[in-house]
């Protein structure tokens, strides 16, 4: 269907942009995503105690490789849907089937879920290593390794960026579901209960 | 609006259902909050290392503070939320309100959120309890602390339960909000891109 020029419908230049911010929003989380898991990655420090090299790596805390891990993945699906929405755009349709729809929406949700999981948990990994848990003698580490601490901290931001920008998609992504379900807005009441 | 006896349309009938297993779902996550929130917040131990006492609380691991005060809010909150469900059922009304609908499904999703943030968080902090970190010289506590550990290591385990139900529920109150963004489904185009 297409209209005229200046007779374009409210509903269709809302749907229009919401579209768009979708690409934007999913660009920018497959950016986000890949510098977490460079950041994370490739955060390394050496450190001499007496003649005893020590060396920090992310893959010293299974918290900060899950981190790595789950970024990789929400980088690579959002390149995917992107890919996905820009088609859409060009082609020009609308998503009006529900298998479809209900399979974005999951995906959309686990990848929200479980990328704030993973920051939730690297973020607690990192105040223990920065303020320490002295009732359960673990010590601060961030003193001692400050530059691989920076490094993981900046991640970890981004990584919340990340999960924030994930939460927004997924809302949208209801928003498109669950609206092929109204039609029957108008009725004020449903019946006795 | 009521219908005569075997005339109540289907989407009335699904509407119910789903109101009812709101309802539940909202009932069994209060309940579970509260336990939670008890058995991490009642959990404890005292050890003698050379006749000095050494004591295990909840308070010291910021995670399960964290944990233990996001329970309760959650437990607080479907408590209300239920009552209002029970109330609109009672009254036999639907929600039409996006207003109101706008609202419910907007703390459902930082109930949602939050109560998987703090489990996540606890989660990983149990796990270093459970097997230390070696690389970053933080001993296991589990071994020494053991009922402490179960105890907080069960309430974490309902802390997931609670957390995957108010996932459920924030995907529910999306229906029922983007629903009334509805009625334009039977369009199959939506113009130019």
């Amino acid at each position: 269907m297409s209209f005229p020029a200046g007779n374009v419908p409210v509903k269709v230049v809302v749907d229009r942009r919401v579209k768009i911010a979708e690409v934007v929003l999913r660009c920018v989380i497959c950016g986000l995503g890949i510098l977490v898991s460079v950041l994370v990655g490739t955060a390394t420090q050496v450190k001499e105690i007496f003649s005893i090299e020590k060396k920090a790596r992310f893959t010293d805390m299974k918290a900060l490789v899950f981190l790595v891990i789950v970024n990789g993945i929400v980088a690579g699906y959002s390149l995917i849907q992107g890919l996905r929405c820009v088609i859409s755009m060009l082609r020009g349709s609308l998503l009006f089937n529900k298998a479809l729809a209900w399979a974005i929406f999951s995906c959309d949700q686990v990848m929200a879920y479980m990328i704030l999981a993973a920051t939730a948990a690297a973020a607690q990994s990192a105040v223990l290593a920065e303020l320490g848990q002295p009732e359960m003698q673990w010590i601060k580490i961030c003193g001692f390794y400050g530059k691989f601490c920076t490094q993981v901290g900046e991640g970890i931001v981004a990584g919340l960026v990340v999960s924030l920008g994930m939460i927004t998609i997924s809302c949208m992504s209801a928003f498109n579901l669950f609206r092929l379900y109204g039609g029957d807005n108008k009725r004020k009441s449903g019946g006795r209960w």
